[in-house]
Order: structure tokens, then C-alpha cells, then sequence
């Protein structure tokens, strides 16, 4: 069991830092982007180093007492607040914010943890290079969170996940020691993948305090294109021909459902829709050509051939970076429109590429048996990856439905399991979903988490309740 | 303490199989590629499925018997020998060598771990995808050993190690669980980055049975080019400027020394040199492009832009496939005049590649300081990773420098350390570099290692004195 991190306790620890690295938590750290939890922690620490960091996890390793990592604040799954048991202490990376180098012949960035995702983009563009993670929150989380939950993003078909993307990591074990792991290495088969290991366990291992970042050229051409396709199946042919032709280079394949594009009519009618009227199903692909090749070019030679192919009825390619722009605003602002109308359960499921239509079919059919619920399924579909939403019916409100939502949810999930995909894709456990972990996690694979869990944080204090139950 | 595979136990277990399972190690599971160490091992196991994999794990952890997992037997660390301590039972996967699966719409390809890396390649290759990994043993190594060592190659630097072309694994963990980890999905954040943990854990955490691969597009265009470079810095130069031209389109980088095509000229006549004389340094670099690009254009383009820099002074374009695979026989080639030469001392460092000139520059020195030895400096200098091996002068016979052989290896990696490098690239840890893991492996990661090991494999049954010292 935990104890609480009290003014005692925060006053003892302070003690040993520099002034002002203890304050009272303010509301903003004890709040989260769907409202569903409300932290309980009184105290939040700001270190300025790994150091600092490392006497902190010390002390509270010493106490037993909780840590709370906390980034920008912006995940979806509850893994930055607790609102139960001890109060955790939080301790904030956002002092902890520089870019300490940038090394453009390596394709090489060390971002700290508390750099905003959109600073280390900044940091890369500066040097003539592309960091190429990118989420609607960017300009909030930081790279620290990123890590912690394997953030993924548009950009994950071409580059991977924010796990592709770090070379090393700096960061504070359970027991307060400090990995120096800032490795700047393309090789480096020595002893187990500890880096991994902490990409994506949500705070659970240890606090990421800095990473090595790997960055790319930036392509020579962009070309951006909206194509209205027949259905997601055929949206799944048009990636298959587009890889094709253009190999690795289709670096977004954004499907996006007639419903989110109603919602955006419906309550935010300043975002411009590309046709009149919109199709069922309409793609937002991106490609980025080396030097020699014309995107425009490219991108109508994949509408000829999947017009030919019979699978687009209408395209639009970008003329203007504006234009561009415009594709983007509306791909963006699906998140907004959704939160505008209020959804009743919300998914962030991936399934194999050969089972994408059979589960949006089924997923639908399923859902629409419960009642009438409107659907809005979208998002990063070369990956796998659907953001299947539910909504009440037109004129009504989701607190109606609160009580549908878990049976809702089951169905969704139960569904993407059977078609060996994930009920995380992209946001992580946190503890929202410790419970669906549990439930579809294999039980080899849960046992040897715990087992880590165990091994590296003996008395429970990183991150509690967050992945796993409290033991 | 561990107890030994004997016939009494083997006896007992094979009781529990189908007939055939256990037989008496052959002498070829008990050598390895360098003839370092001789394995004593009386008994082999070649389970058919997952299923008896498990059977025998539980087995051996139940009578705390140690296990080493083999694949084709090609490392060059010694994972796969032990030839002190009770014998352990081999575990050969060779009888699980088929592919369960190809999904070329997805671009993924289930293999059991005994398929050859070669084997794995053709199925890609009938399907019309590509499978990048790539290395000189490919024919005979096996893709459950790629994985377990984590696996480089030519074509790390467009498409990655063996960790970053697997989605999934099967496995049997050291209790004898079966992992059903056979994922097809490019996004799955619930929970720890198991598959990462095992992929490098040289099988000291569990023996890897079938994976998940992920193909990519064959490239419409291949190049080929050998380029004479002034030095290794010009070397690195012309990378960033083949990058910022091409982008990821460089799928190999490879630079050659003049000890190494010496070494050829003298042992391995029949391989054909490109130049007369050999340059200092060459380059050899394959391109893969996509649709509308004409490879040796984008080569030619390459090599004026690199001559007006003065990084260049001579190059070929391969204008056929006989020229290209003649290229690539001159490279592969290498290893095999360096054990006809014999080295003193091989490495299989990494540093970054900002570091790469200067490491060059300072392991000659350094080496030469200590005697007239004939350095071969090889390798895939994209990812920052050199052979680096010294060879005694001419006419003088490795045996002789047998008493210096640690001192020089110390040298060299002390070097590749101090510059923020790596003293396994590629090849892992095995047996041979575990007390070079101590020395140079940051502290906090070795105790964390060692808590993962302790916590998984409590006996220490996989693989006991791989990576880590028994305990």
C-alpha cells in the first residue's frame, strides 16, 4: 500500500531541492481532455534535471510513495491522473523543455522530455529536416508523453510510431537510478531493449526524461489529394495500388466517414468541405516524392488508375499549400466536431489491413441493432487503425445514453478481438482500458508485464493503477 | 545451480513426445562459425509445433535444465554453444519452418522461427514483396535466431533491423507458457513492448517460435554504384548529399577499404575487382526507386553532384544485373578473404555517425601504434556500423599475436566507447562480449536487465550464460 505525498512529505522533499521545484498542484494538472477522471494529488514537482528527477523518484521510492509522470496532459486514456487512492505525487517535465542538440547529418534530434511535439518538429524543420510524428495535439503534448504512450498520429504508415522514432533514451528508473541511454546509434545489440521497454508503458517503468529522436530527409515533393472512393474496402485497394507505384512514399491515408463530415457541417460550418455534396467515404492522402518525381503527376496517375479500377468516383488534389491546408483543417477538426455533438463511446481500435472492411461492416451492423445510433468511423486506415465513435440518435443527448455505453463499447471491442486486432491502437492503456487489458490481453504476455512490473517497481509507486490494477 | 540434459532426463522427456523428438547432438549443433568454443551438449530436441516447444520448456524448468534455443548456428558471438557448466538441451527449431501465412494486401508474412532467412526472402519475393533483411549467412541462418539476436545487415539503413521488420511473435516463455503474440498490426498499445524484450534477447528470455514480418513494395527501380571516395568523412558526405537528393530511397551504403580488396585479390582471385588500382575507400550503394525514376539517372545525377564537392574520384554504375550482382559478390566476399587471411582480433562496433571519420582516423592509429598489423575497416557505415579487424602482418600467422588479441580488442573498443559508440553493432552479446556488456553497459540498464532476467527465468534456465554471467 501507498502513502499519500502530503504537505509533510512535500515538505520534507523539498527540503532537499532547489527553492520552488514543490508547488500545490494547480486544477490544470489534475484535469484530463474527455472529463472523465479528476486527479487528487495536492502536490506537483517541476525538476529542472535528471537529477532532480532522480531525488525525487528516490525520495518517493524511499516513502512508498506515488509518482504521477506527467507530459502535456493530453491523453485520451486516463493515464495521467488518478483519482483514487494515495494521492500521487506529480512531477511535471515541462521545465525540462530544451532541445539540447540537433545533429542534421546524422538525422539526429535530443529533444528533453518536456519539449512540446511541435518544438522538436520546429527543431528538426530548422535544421532542414523532418520530425515526422504528428497528432492534433501537438502543440501541447510533449515528447516525454509521446514516448511514454507510443504515440502514433497521421504520419505512422510511412515513419511508425513514436517507438520508430527514438534512437535513446535518458531516463529515472523506479529506484531513482538514472539511465543514461542517450545513444545516438542506428546498431547497438547490447543486453535487453530497455529503451522499448519504457516506449509505451505509460509511466509505469520509469520517467523518460530526455530521447534521441531520429529524423528524415524531407521529401522534395508533396502532393496532397482527397479522393472519394466507393466504400472502405475500396479505400483499402486504392493504398494497395498506391504503394504500388509509389512504394514507401505514401506517408498519410486518412479515411474519413460521411458522418464526420455531416458533424462538421452541422457545428463548425467555418470548415470547408472539399465537394458538394460529400461522398459516403472520401480519402485524404499524402505522398512525399524525392527529388525528380512531380506529386501532381503521381497523384493523377494513381486516380487514373484507380478510376480505371473502378475505385474512386471523384478526386481532388491539392493545388496550393492552402489548399492543402484547407484538406488538412478538415481532417484535423473531425476530433472538435465530434466532441461538439457529444459522443456516447469512443474506440481507438486497429484490426489487420484484410479484416479493415469486414469490421467497419459488421461493426455498424452491430451497433445500428442496439438503435439508432449515428457512427462516425475515421482515421488512420493504412495503418489498421479506426476511430469507431458513437453517437445518439439527431436531437438527442448522449447523458441518455449512459447507461448503453459500456454494452456499446463491449461490442466494438469484442469485435475488433475476434478479428485479432487491438482495443488500443494509439492511446494506450492508461486507465481507461486496464480492465479491457485484462480481458483481451494474452495471459502469457500479461503475466510476464506483471512480472516486469514487479521486478523493476517493487513497492508499486511509478504511475499506480495506471496499465495494470494496483497490486 | 543447474542440472544437466542427460540421458536420464532426456529419456524421461522424450516419453511425454512424439517418437524422434530427443535425439543425441550431431557434432554440427556443437560448433559455431569462429571455432571459438565447442558446445557439450549431449541431447537435442526438434519439436514439430509450439505445443511440444512448450512441453519441453516446462520440462526443463521443472527440473531446472538449461536450454539454448538454435537456430542455423551461424552467430558469431557464441548464443549458440556452451561448452562449460551442465550441459544444457538444445532446443532446434528447424522442423518449425513454414511459412503459416503470406497477406500481401497488408504486406505481412507469418513464419515459423526454423525458416531460413533465404526462405523467407523467396516468399516474399513470390508474393511480389519484398522482405529487406539481408546478410552474408542468410541461406543457412534462421529467422527465429535473426530475431533473437536482432539482425542487421545491408539494408538497416532504409528498412531497419530484424526488430523493425516484425509486428507479432509467438513464444514460449521460460515457464513454458505459449505467447500468442502472432499480431498483424502496425498500432497495438496495450501494454509492455514485449515482442521488443525477446527480439535481442539472444533467447535468454524465451524461445521465439513464429513471427510476423512486415514486407514492403519492391522498389520499381533498382541502382547500383561502387564510387571511389577521397576518405571516410567524403564517405559520410556522400550520404547526407545521396539522402537529401533521394530521401530513403538508399537502401545500402557500404565502404571498403583497400586492406579488404587486398585481402581479395590475394585469397579469392576469382572475385572481380572494379578498378585498377583500387582506390583508398570505395562505396558500394544500392537505390531503390519508386515508379517514373530512372535509377542510374538519379546515380549519374549523384556522382556529378558528389565530384563537383571533390568527395568522389571515380565510379561505376552496374548497367546489368551480372554487373550488380558482381558488386555485391566483391562485398560479401569480404568476410571470407578475412578468415582466409585470418584475423588477431574482429569487432562489430557502432558509433554515431558524426563520430565515424574520427574512430577510423584514431583505431588506426591507436592499432598501428602497437604494431605493424594490417587493419580491414569495413562495413555498413549508414548505420554507423564497422568491422573493424586487425590482421597480422604479412607473412606472419595470427597464432602469433594470440597474447596481444585482448589488448587490441580492448583498444578498439574502448575507442568505439569513449565516442558515444556501441561494442556490438550487430552480432549481440552472446557468450563472447558478456563481460564487455559489464564494463561498458550503463549501470542502471544492467540492473534492470538483470531484475527482467531474474524475474521471467527465475532458474535461469534459457540460454544460461548468454548475455549475462550465470548467477
Amino acid at each position: 500500500m501507498l502513502n499519500a505525498a502530503d504537505a509533510n512529505f512535500a515538505e520534507s522533499l523539498q527540503k532537499d531541492l532547489p527553492q520552488d521545484t514543490l508547488r500545490p498542484a494547480e486544477p490544470r494538472y489534475l484535469e484530463e481532455p474527455r472529463g472523465t477522471w479528476q486527479g487528487n494529488s495536492d502536490w506537483v514537482a517541476l525538476p529542472r534535471n535528471v537529477e532532480e528527477v532522480s531525488r525525487i523518484v528516490r525520495a518517493c521510492n524511499a516513502a512508498q510513495v506515488g509518482i504521477i509522470p506527467y507530459g502535456g496532459g493530453t491523453g485520451l486514456v486516463g493515464g495521467q491522473v488518478t483519482g483514487s487512492g494515495p494521492a500521487p505525487l506529480i512531477v511535471s517535465l515541462e521545465r525540462m523543455s530544451a532541445i539540447r542538440a540537433v545533429h542534421p547529418l546524422e538525422n539526429v534530434l535530443i529533444a528533453e522530455a518536456g519539449a512540446t511535439l511541435a518544438e522538436v518538429q520546429s527543431a528538426a524543420q530548422e535544421a532542414a529536416r523532418l520530425f515526422p510524428l504528428s497528432l492534433a495535439s501537438e502543440g501541447t503534448a510533449r515528447i516525454g508523453g509521446n514516448l511514454a504512450t507510443n504515440a502514433g498520429g497521421v504520419n505512422v504508415l510511412r515513419y511508425g510510431n513514436a517507438r520508430e522514432l527514438c534512437l535513446g533514451l535518458e531516463a529515472v528508473l523506479p529506484d531513482g537510478q538514472i539511465w543514461h541511454g542517450l545513444r545516438r546509434l542506428r546498431k547497438d545489440n547490447t543486453g535487453y531493449d530497455l529503451r522499448n521497454l519504457l516506449i509505451g508503458a505509460e509511466g509505469t517503468l520509469g520517467i523518460i526524461t530526455a530521447a534521441v529522436l531520429k529524423l528524415s530527409p524531407i521529401p522534395a515533393g508533396r502532393g496532397t489529394a482527397i479522393m472519394a472512393v466507393r466504400d472502405p474496402a475500396a479505400a483499402l485497394s486504392l493504398l494497395s495500388l498506391a504503394r504500388n507505384q509509389m512504394g514507401e512514399t505514401v506517408s498519410a491515408f486518412e479515411l474519413i466517414d460521411r458522418t464526420g463530415t455531416d458533424f462538421l457541417a452541422e457545428t463548425m460550418p467555418q470548415v470547408r468541405l472539399p465537394f458538394d455534396p460529400m461522398p459516403e467515404w472520401i480519402v485524404l492522402t499524402e505522398i512525399g516524392l524525392p527529388r525528380g518525381l512531380e506529386p501532381s503527376e503521381a497523384l493523377e496517375d494513381l486516380f487514373a488508375a484507380a478510376a480505371e479500377a473502378e475505385l474512386v468516383t471523384d478526386g481532388l488534389i491539392a493545388q496550393s499549400e492552402a489548399q492543402r491546408a484547407e484538406f488538412w483543417t478538415m481532417r484535423e477538426s473531425i476530433p472538435l466536431a465530434n466532441r461538439h455533438i457529444g459522443s456516447i463511446a469512443s474506440h481507438d481500435i486497429s484490426v489487420p489491413l484484410g479484416a479493415l472492411a469486414e469490421f467497419i461492416r459488421r461493426g455498424k451492423d452491430a451497433i445500428c441493432a442496439e438503435g439508432q445510433f449515428r457512427i462516425n468511423c475515421f482515421g488512420h486506415v493504412g495503418d489498421g487503425n479506426l476511430h469507431f465513435n458513437i453517437f445518439p440518435p439527431v436531437g438527442r443527448s448522449k447523458k441518455e445514453f449512459s447507461n448503453v455505453k459500456d454494452g456499446l463499447t463491449r461490442i466494438v471491442h469484442d469485435l475488433a478481438h475476434e478479428l485479432g486486432g487491438s482495443v488500443s491502437a494509439e492511446h494506450g492503456i492508461g486507465r481507461l482500458k486496464v480492465e479491457d487489458l485484462s480481458r483481451y490481453g494474452d495471459p502469457a504476455k500479461l503475466s510476464a508485464i506483471r512480472a516486469i512490473k514487479d521486478a523493476l517497481d517493487p513497492h508499486g509507486i511509478m504511475n499506480p493503477g495506471a496499465v495494470l490494477h494496483r497490486d
